[in-house]
């Protein structure tokens, strides 16, 4: 029971930690030199911000930070180190963000997280199809002001650029499909299903944290194709589980 | 009229040439091996690149080459710096396409370039917002497959980066202004004017063409930043002329 709770306290204070750091990252967003905020702009982010990044189960985000400690073999992380692995995270929770408030808005959907879709809010409506690119462009916001210092700044900028268009890709044949699908049932194959998932969801959600990790450790991603294999069929069984097992809240990216 | 027929087939065979260039990049993006594509999703593809991109003036794209071509001082072109300058040109071209076919989603417009826009067409409908964002991802592509080796490389991505950001702020702006200026017009105040103008167009017309050109003549942009307040201030000149004499079809971007 004592190594329940302690591993339950350790989970809590990196949940803690890494909210600690989405606070650093807001602030530093608002005050961005390359923008001349309005008042009202600035609130208008602030707002957005707290209603569609923090609120999931920020897994994707805090892998970041597991799997740097594990590629660090036992080593105590510094400060600094922790700080800049949430940093990542948060990278990958902001690119959830941005596919979550779009994929709402082309699905017509009603609720995310227990609240009302973003663009269902009072006054917002189709303000929340630039919400998602202001939410996107945070993101090499973020990696300008930490990491461009770093020998791989550049790889991480292609990694989040490759992960995206991934993404986006995946949900192209997934709404095209879809839409073919209403007349013919046939177009679902099992092959274009499996490239659905794959591209849609494992490449962000199960890939591009622990290459974050990589990335931060040193490595070279093009060593490590094999765990970029097992990390995409990990994520193609989970997402396939999500879709037999969906709660009516909880649509394919949860 | 000799050398007025003489520029005019110049200005026909910059344009051809233009033309071949976006060719060359739609096969490339068609046959990305980061993704495979099916045979419907790259015909989707095609279709809306060629619905989407190419149809507009191309001033911004044409400028690089044209910038290019003055840094260079008269000497003539290889074939290989007008190809550089061209998919430079055409990530431009990428990035207001991208704008334009969410803008009008998010304006409920009906035409654009004289056609219905992208999201009324049959069968697209709100899958215009992903295609929105599929366009935005062929610009790093674009990049990486032409630029990758070049010492000016991640300044691209940067300076890519850094306009998209500035050009959705901008455009936030607005949006919340034209919100809060249903009740109270007193919000659309002169200075929050120069900044919608300001961040939403000029950046991306007026500036990034020309930065494109100075990257690729191995400028540092950092030293030349009156140039970059003399072009912001000739886009905001020209996108308050275009408020003032616009056509029907043509709402702030043309």
């Amino acid at each position: 029971m004592a190594a329940s709770n302690g591993s339950t306290t350790t989970t809590n204070d990196l949940r803690a930690t890494f909210l600690k750091v989405y606070s650093v990252l807001k602030s530093e967003l608002l005050e961005d030199p390359s923008f001349e905020f309005t008042d009202e702009s600035r609130q208008w982010i602030d707002r957005m911000l707290d209603y569609n990044v923090p609120g999931g189960k920020l897994n994707r985000g805090l892998s970041v930070i597991d799997s740097y400690k594990l590629l660090s073999e036992g080593k105590n992380l510094t400060e600094n180190e922790v700080f800049l692995a949430s940093a990542l995270g948060w990278c990958i929770e902001w690119l959830q963000a941005y596919f979550l408030v779009l994929d709402d808005i082309m699905d017509g959907s009603h609720t995310r997280r227990g609240q009302p879709c973003w663009f269902r809010v009072d006054k917002v409506g189709m303000i929340a199809v630039n919400d998602g690119v202001v939410l996107r462009n945070h993101i090499p916001r973020i990696l300008k002001n930490h990491f461009r210092e770093k020998a791989y700044y550049v790889d991480l900028l292609e990694l989040f650029n490759e992960v995206e268009f991934q993404t986006s890709s995946g949900q192209m044949i997934d709404l095209i499909t879809t839409l073919q699908g209403e007349k013919d049932l046939s177009k679902y194959t099992l092959p274009v299903h499996r490239r659905i998932v794959q591209y849609k969801t494992a490449y962000y959600s199960f890939y591009l944290p622990v290459a974050c990790a990589l990335l931060m450790a040193g490595e070279n991603l093009d060593d490590h194709t094999l765990v970029k294999d097992v990390l995409i069929e990990m994520g193609t069984y989970f997402q396939v589980q999500v879709k037999l097992f969906s709660e009516s809240d909880c649509n394919s990216y949860c």
